[in-house]
C-alpha cells in the first residue's frame, strides 16, 4: 500500500521560487498610484526596500531562494503531501485525494512561507525593525516569528476587536518578542485621530494599516519598513514553495497527472501558493482545473467586477486592478476571518480574467460540514479558511463518485484550527448559519467604485 | 554544516516497544489489591482489556507494534531529532543540544503516542468504547484522536474547573466526536453524589476517575473500558517510540554518544519515553546521565519518599509502588498542569530507587525564562510542562560552557504551548511568581501514608 505520507528530503528542496508573471500570455495591469499612473518603485519606497520592490515588479521566472531562508524553512519544510485515505472511505470515492499540509509551521499556517523572506530581504536592506497590521492574529503572529529568528524588531497593530477577543495570537506575538497594540492606538497620528473621531472604535484592518504604514514612513532613522501578508505579487511568489514541493511529491506518489488543484482564497497567498507551479503545466496545456473557493458570503470571485480598487479601508495603498466588492464593503461576520477580504490578489484576478481558473464559492454551514469530516476522518482539526478548501475538494470527490471516474484530487491545508475553535463551538451548538448577501449594500459598494480608473481586461 | 532536522524515513520507525521490565536487575515493586496482596489480572479485567492487561505486567523485552498503530503514527511519526542551533548559539555553548519535536501530533503533543495503542487493543478486544479523565485536556484530547480515527466511542470526563476556563481543548474533543463532560456530572451514581455534597464543587481529577470508571464497568454490555494517560507500565511502554527514534537518529547525526537524556516528569510518561531506551545502554555500561525534572513546586522526586500509595485522589486504584507526596497532597497552582500530579510512574520511582536517574527540580520561574529563550530561538513556542525539560537543558549547556567542554544534550519536547498561553500571559506581566512549597501540609501529606504496606527498596 502506498505510504500516507509522501516526504521530500532537505536535499530536494526547491531552491527557486516560481514568478508567474514571467509566463502569463498578457501582463497584468499594472498599480497606480494617486496620479493615475502606475506607480514606480521610488513611490513605494518609504513603504518596502527596494529589494522586495523589484521583485513586486520581476518578471524573471526563477527567483533564487536565499540560503537563509530556506536555512528557516528547514524548521517545517518540506511539509508533507498527505493521501487523504481516511477521508476518501467515508467519502466511498473513487477520487485520490491530497492535500499539502501547511498547517505544521511553528506559527499554524502557511503564513511564515512569505514572512520569513520578508524579514530576510528587510534585513539584507539593513532595516532593523519591521510594522505590520494583523486582524485576527495569523499574519502578525508568522512575522512576529519570523522577526524573532532573523533578529528584527516588530510592531503589530492589531485591531483592536480581536486584540480584546483573542488574546491567543497577542500573547504568540509576545512569546515571539514582538510589540503588539491595539488599534486604534495612541502611537501614531492617524491612531490618535481615530480615537478622538470615536474613542470607542472597535477598529478596523483598514485604520491598521494607516498606522502600522505611518509607524514605518516615519521613523527618522529610515531603517523601518512595513509588511504585508497577502494580495502583492512577492507575497504570492514566496508561497510558491507550496505548489512546487506538491509537484514533486505526486510525481513521487506515481501520479502522471493531477486533475483539480483547490486552495481557499482571502487574499490569495496560499491558493497561489499551491496552485501557480500547477498553473504553468495548464497553460503549456496540461488537462486541469484549478479552482480558488471563496465563502458565499465575501464572493469577490464569483459575483465582483473586475477593476481598480484600494487595497484597505483608508484608501493609502496604490489602486490595484482586482475582482473587488469595494473596499467599503463590510462582508457578514463568518468565522474565517482571513477570507473576509473585500479584494483577491491582482495575479490571481488576472488568471481568472485569462479563463485560467474556476472559481467557486461556498456556504458556512458546508464548510464546518467539511471540516469536521475532516478532523474525524484525518485527525487534523482544519482552520476554518482551509474548511472551504475542504469543502470543494469534498465536491470533487462526490462528483468522481457519481461519475465514477478516477481523479486526482490536490488541496491545500493551510493551516489548523486550534486557534479557532469558537466557530466549532457554534457548529455544534446549531449556532451557525449561512449569512444572506447584503446585496443592496454589496451593490451600492460596487457601484462606488465608478469613480476610478478601468484597467484593460488581460 | 550539519542539517538542523534529522529526519527517518518512515521505513526506519520502530516496529516494536522497548519494555524495560525485562532489563532491570530486580523487579519494581507490585501493585496492591484491597487485600494488601499483589493484583491479579482477572481483578483488573473489568477496568481494562485483558490484551493490555498483558502489557500491563509483561516482562518481555520487545512488543510489536500493531502494523494499524503504525499506519496511524506515520501521520506524525518519525518525528523530526532537531538540532537546536539557534539556542545554542543565544547560550554561547560548546554543547550540541538535540530535541525531539514530539509537538507536531495533531493533538500538540506526545499524549497520541499511547493514546492510539490503547485505543486499537480495546477495539481488538472487541471494545466499542472508551471512557477516561482529563484535567486541563491533553489527555482527554488525545484520547478522543485516537477514537475518532479507530471508530470508538469516548466519553471524557473533564474536571469541571477546567471545563469552564479551558473551553478549546473540550472543543477539540468534540470536533473529533467525543462526547465531553463537566465532572462531577449527573451521568455516574459517584458523580451526582459529590454534586449532592457539594453543588458548587470545581470537580477534581480524582472524582473524574471516579466516574469515568464507574462509567466503564456498568456498562451492562460489557463493550466499555477505562484508559489511562501515563503512571502505568503500558502507557510508557507505548511512549518508547520517542527514544527508540531518537537514538537512531543521533547516530544518523554522527553522534557516538550522547552525555544527558532529559524530560520533565509529571506522570512519567513522556520522559519513560525518550530516556529508557536510553537507559538500556546506560544499564550496559554507557556514561550518560539522565535527568527527570519536575516542578519544585511538586517534588514527587526530589522530595517524597518512596511507598505505596493510591494513583488516585478517590482511591479506586490498586496500590502503587512509587514515590509520593501523598494521593490527597494539593500542589500550587502552577501553570505546568501536567506535571501536577502527587506521585510518578513505579517504573520511573524505581529507576531512581536502582541509581540510574539523576532527578532534578525547577522553578516556576526559570521555566518560563527557558521557554521563552526557546520560543525566540528555536521559533516553537513551548508547552510549560516542556519548558521544565528546557529549563534542564539549559542548565546542562551552561554548565558545558563554564567547563569549556562539548557535550551532547538530549531533551524532549513533549508539547507545544498554543492552547496554554496564558501562563505566558501572566509571565510577561510579571505576575508570574515561585511558589513556595507549603511544607507543612506536605510533611502531614506523605505522613498519612505510613497506613499502608512498605515495599522493598528494589
Amino acid at each position: 500500500m502506498q505510504p500516507t505520507k509522501i516526504l521530500l528530503d532537505e536535499s530536494e528542496m526547491p531552491r527557486q521560487y516560481y514568478n508567474i508573471a514571467a509566463d502569463f500570455p498578457t501582463p497584468a495591469a499594472p498599480p497606480l498610484g494617486p496620479d493615475g499612473k502606475p506607480i514606480t518603485p521610488e513611490m513605494l519606497a518609504p513603504v518596502f526596500p527596494m529589494n522586495l520592490i523589484e521583485l513586486e515588479m520581476s518578471t524573471q521566472r526563477w527567483i533564487d531562494i536565499p540560503e537563509e531562508v530556506l536555512g528557516i524553512y528547514k524548521m517545517w519544510r518540506p511539509s508533507p503531501l498527505v493521501r487523504a485515505f481516511g477521508l476518501e472511505k467515508v467519502l466511498g470515492t473513487p477520487a485520490r485525494i491530497y492535500y499539502k499540509n501547511e498547517s505544521l509551521s511553528p506559527a499554524g499556517s502557511h503564513k511564515p512561507n512569505a514572512a520569513v523572506p520578508q524579514a530576510y530581504y528587510n534585513k539584507l536592506a539593513g532595516m532593523t525593525r519591521i510594522t505590520t497590521e494583523t486582524g485576527a492574529g495569523q499574519w502578525g503572529g508568522a512575522l512576529a516569528f519570523s522577526c524573532a529568528l532573523l533578529g528584527l524588531e516588530c510592531k503589530v497593530y492589531m485591531v483592536r476587536v480581536s486584540f480584546d477577543q483573542k488574546p491567543f495570537r497577542r500573547l504568540m506575538m509576545e512569546a515571539w518578542g514582538a510589540q503588539c497594540v491595539a488599534s486604534p492606538s495612541t502611537d501614531t497620528r492617524a491612531g490618535r485621530q481615530m480615537l478622538q473621531d470615536n474613542p470607542d472604535t472597535p477598529g478596523s484592518l483598514g485604520g491598521a494599516i494607516s498606522e502600522a504604514i505611518e509607524d514605518a514612513v516615519s521613523d527618522p532613522t529610515g531603517r523601518t519598513r512595513y509588511s504585508l501578508g497577502s494580495v502583492l505579487n512577492h507575497v504570492l511568489l514566496f508561497q510558491t514553495v507550496i505548489g512546487l514541493e506538491a509537484k514533486q511529491q505526486l510525481a513521487k506518489a506515481g501520479e502522471k497527472k493531477v486533475d483539480k488543484v483547490i486552495g481557499c482564497v482571502g487574499g490569495g497567498s496560499n491558493f497561489a501558493g499551491i496552485a501557480f507551479p500547477f498553473l504553468l503545466d495548464k497553460m503549456n496545456g496540461a488537462d486541469m482545473e484549478i479552482i480558488p473557493v471563496e465563502p458565499s458570503s465575501c464572493p469577490t470571485m464569483t459575483r465582483a467586477p473586475f477593476g481598480y480598487d484600494h487595497g484597505d479601508l483608508a484608501e493609502m495603498t496604490p489602486l490595484l486592478a482586482m475582482h473587488s466588492l469595494g473596499h467599503k464593503f463590510v462582508p457578514p461576520p463568518i468565522h474565517a476571518g482571513g477570507l473576509r477580504y473585500h479584494g483577491v490578489a491582482p495575479q490571481v484576478s488576472h488568471a481568472i480574467n485569462l479563463g485560467l481558473l474556476s472559481p467557486r464559492a461556498v456556504d458556512q454551514l458546508e464548510v464546518y460540514d467539511a471540516g469536521v469530516a475532516f478532523a474525524r476522518s484525518e485527525g487534523i482539526i482544519p482552520a476554518p479558511e482551509s474548511c472551504h478548501a475542504i469543502a470543494a475538494a469534498i465536491q470533487e470527490a462526490e462528483k468522481a463518485k457519481e461519475e465514477g471516474v478516477e481523479r486526482v484530487i490536490l488541496f491545500n491545508l493551510s493551516g489548523h484550527g486550534l486557534m479557532d475553535l469558537n466557530g466549532y463551538d457554534r457548529y455544534f451548538r446549531g449556532e451557525l448559519m449561512n449569512y444572506p448577501l447584503p446585496e443592496e449594500e454589496m451593490a451600492r459598494s460596487i457601484a462606488s467604485l465608478g469613480k476610478y480608473p478601468k484597467p484593460a481586461m488581460a
